[in-house]
């Protein structure tokens, strides 16, 4: 074990980040060392890098960011039994409290107290990262490494597809960033019947169509909703996964949604935005459910026994594979929208 | 059984409705003549009155209004086999088509084609209507006829209530008109360990204590919102009923709903509206339902035992019990926001 | 269209069963006149073909026998809107009343009134049935009419599979006859992440494995228990779908089942038998659900959904195709065990 | 803080139970010091008591029993920080291990390695006992000890009433003891519309009238299948709450169930037994759940907020008072059957 690590670093108040040889953190009790194989960026880390409001506000320096990872174990704390030296793993980086209301009755993934490592804590964009022992996820040897440091955005997409029935369901995904386009994939293994996948960026819906998509359409040329309807005879679809966070897109994704349906929100608006309440929910006696995280850890095991099970090809989303000390042209890639993921490794 | 009725008639696409004799109907196959005894006075029947802009959309005079009631059998067409004459019944108004995805899958409360009598064929403010056997419902002796013709409101307010978990839930009910009066004793009688209710108008506020509420609040003068996370310990309500239509108490009512919460949408807002979706949704993990109707037949038999069982106090909101041809004035009690529920009868 | 038909007609009450000219009957109003295209032979069939105590009970000769079919519109009767002359249709033979609670709350699948075609009053095993509107199955031309005329035993297999969640899922049937084969597919087809098939019969076990079961266990030979444990890391399996009927299969079934799982029961048990109640359902905090035919009509959008879109080979269950004429051989094959699904066509 | 104090001690492998001075136990790093208020005998205790079978299987003396108690927090443990010194408390005894497959998906309550306190390591049977901090529920002001130290066996009833909708449902209840009393109360208290009894111990069933039963009657001289059939209009009971675990009254339960209807067992019976699965189960599309312990914690949440608002009446099921010192009287009463719950004061 080397004393010391590379580490991507939010030094300061101000935009930029910066690669640091730093210490190699040790476990305390409960705690787990990771040795980082593949980690993730995720548009959280873009926020963190251009230092915009959100950043401003949620953010103190210095920080190493990335929660989206996956690695070995290099050495664990006193009292961990759950896991030993070499197992590979991920982890569920939102910490719960374990104490409030939310905790105590089976939704910690809305914890009122959650500290997100990369975010209100150092995460894993480094050589090696401390977790908790119970946020760490054990892998079967059966997903690869590149998949693994997806879990995180992977289950977010898992959460949002199973919050409802899907099999045998029509499904529309408003919004193709890479958890929209695994949302894609997961309905389709999961049994949906028909997805119809709404975005703007032509990459993306070809994408989209790799993943599964049974049609791709761009909402600034195409009607969508008449030709969702039309697919639909007429009835609009079962469920609708709303991955964008863009007013324009919600308010299409609920002119699709049939009377009855289910409407899964995951994406997340900037500002409060108009909706036609009486219409779009009420009278269609619309189910709509607001998501966030991933399920502790129920949707861990989902998503471990699909990808285990060779249902899910990720690589798809997979646009870039860089080094660590690349880290800034990672961020570039994503900020110019030319990347869908891109998956670092620590030298 | 006589040859003419007294009836309640919009006779022409104006203001105003008129007292005439018209011919008593006669059952055809299927059908079921009931002789009215009670009939109660909805918001809808006040919309036709006044000849607002939905009632020109949607009613095409002559037609006798009224969709809220309850009667004995007078007579019964060909075929008709569950009940006969004498029999005490009230009726389900949403007459469904039986054969669009919705109605074949449990959803015939929001059936793509739904008729209403008493909007779209005629209803109830008469001597006599006409029912078909499939909307009837047979009412057991120990429910009381002025009740018995509250059973369609009273139904959007178990609908409501019974839509997800109320045992032992603290509940917010936004306004409280008639129907969110009486999910209020419904929530109770369920229940719901605390409910919090939430009205401008100091009548109606006085009433939902009486109904059961464990506070009753003014949003003009009190802090709703603070007084609210107080009583809850700072977590907010499990579960919110929306029974305004309003866009300020629809926003208050999703800023008291907790993280993880229920909120269940009766109230119809007259148009789109602004909401912090990221803020009041997402990020709360909330389930939001859309409410319309009544589940056919559950909510019946959920009602029918709950009021037969004598776990629900009416009298409350019958502030008025008026003659059938005091119409017009019925019309002005609840213009007025003097009245809640006015009970009519024929003579 | 002809004035007779050929009829497979169990004529008398005793073993046997006939081939007869009989005349085609004519559509009563709000009834289907359907010519039979394939219809297949179920379990049922033959009990009431070797006039077995159950057939001796419920049998009213002389009957038309055949519940699982698909054909064409030939007639309607009158006051018919929903399909027409030539239509592809299928039909659920449960009539249900539609005056029971169970049939007012979303059960018909188990109404308390229920007359079922082919076994209450004349089926299907005819150049031409009549069946109530309100029962027909418009198909889409996607669906083989072989495939249309295996949608009864197939719903039973998604009525049960999606009884409650499955993606993801670890799951065990017990008991490879039509109804568990095709479960198998169903099962896969909607996401579950490994089938254990455990049957005695070799050849059925074979098909298991076309169907996708990931194991085909043999309980006479293989030690299933630890088998199936070991395959699910010592945790046994999430679901259970019984569809053998045998009281050894369900306490094995029981036995692999995990703490917190579901049970699906489909198969019937001929008589009482034991069970560990507090080893296999109380401790085991275990939900165990009695299915019986298909929800009428969710099952039916869902079987129609997962066909349309290819997600279902049911070619391997097919196991032989027989002229209507040779219906005697389809009960030998049906009786020998040689066959799982036997299609029969009229000429 | 005493350095001794009164503890009941098992203290070897045979019949009999014995008061000791003991030393008070210090709380190690997440542990709580409980002064014991109140403690309630379970027939867990009985069985520890006559070493029973199961007793002599399970129990490791020394050992201080009770699981059933509420008292004060005396002291904490390093790192405890959600309750202090003087706290009023109530503890969850079943210790879960919090890393198996049912801890991390929201089945804590059926925990693969679950110790309880009172049978697995000492419990409450003293004048203190050491809860992990987890464990420890805080209680509000407003509900009394005797009724605090009941919150365990309240619980099985709440989880078990509460497993499934209960508002507006006719109810049977087989089994009078403790909790199926408790769950009468709670059923009512929850809306539902009728419950009847059946128990064959005259005390008891006029216990279950207190506690709301609608009708309490005797399987030994009652005809209650056809009384329940009378009652529930031909149909049967919606809901079937099992707390007897004797197969008679089970088995008798089942045939009081509706179709389609819920049946929750909490009751153990002691051996296999005969259930006619097709009958009672299969064709009755019933769903059954087996029920063990509360749920980690919502089953606590709910306790909590039945009582604290008044909702729940215990005192008629809380026969006897004494004082700890008086254990071997409180066996002898419950062992005699005349006691339902007897509530021990340490001094």
């Amino acid at each position: 074990m080397p004393n010391t690590m590379q580490a991507v670093v939010k030094a300061e108040p101000a935009p930029g980040i910066e690669l640091r040889e730093v210490p190699v953190p040790a476990p305390a009790a409960g705690e787990v060392l990771v040795r980082v194989q593949a980690a993730s960026v995720c548009g959280t880390d873009l926020h963190i890098y251009e230092w915009d409001p959100w950043a401003k506000g949620r953010i103190h320096p210095p920080l190493i960011p990335g929660h989206e990872f996956s690695g070995a174990v290099a050495a664990v704390g006193r009292g961990v039994t759950t896991v030993r030296e070499g197992d590979l793993v991920s982890a569920e980086m939102h910490v719960a409290c374990g104490k409030c209301l939310q905790c105590r009755t089976g939704l910690a993934h809305v914890c009122q107290h959650v500290r997100i490592l990369g975010v209100d804590a150092d995460g894993a964009f480094a050589s090696y990262a401390i977790i908790p022992e119970s946020n760490i996820w054990k892998l079967p040897n059966a997903i690869p490494h590149d998949y693994a440091s997806l879990l995180d955005p992977l289950g977010n997409a898992v959460h949002t597809v199973l919050a409802g029935p899907i099999a045998a369901k029509s499904v529309a995904v408003t919004g193709c960033g890479a958890i929209g386009l695994m949302s894609i994939a997961v309905a389709k293994a999961c049994g949906a019947a028909r997805v119809y996948a709404i975005e703007v960026n032509a990459h993306r819906r070809a994408v989209a169509a790799q993943m599964g998509a049974d049609l791709a359409l761009d909402p600034n040329t195409d009607n969508v909703e008449s030709l969702v309807r039309e697919a639909t005879d007429g009835t609009g679809v079962d469920v609708l996964l709303e991955m964008s966070g863009h007013p324009e897109a919600m308010r299409l994704g609920f002119a699709l949604l049939r009377t009855g349906g289910r409407a899964s929100l995951l994406g997340i608006p900037s500002r409060p935005f108009e909706l036609d309440f009486a219409r779009d929910i009420i009278f269609k006696g619309a189910t709509v459910q607001g998501i966030n995280g991933r399920k502790m850890f129920e949707t861990w095991f989902q998503m471990e026994a699909l990808l285990a099970t060779g249902k899910l090809n990720l690589e798809p989303v997979i646009t870039h594979r860089l080094k660590l000390s690349e880290f800034k042209r990672a961020m570039e890639l994503l900020h110019s929208g030319d990347a869908i993921k891109v998956v670092m490794r620590p030298e």
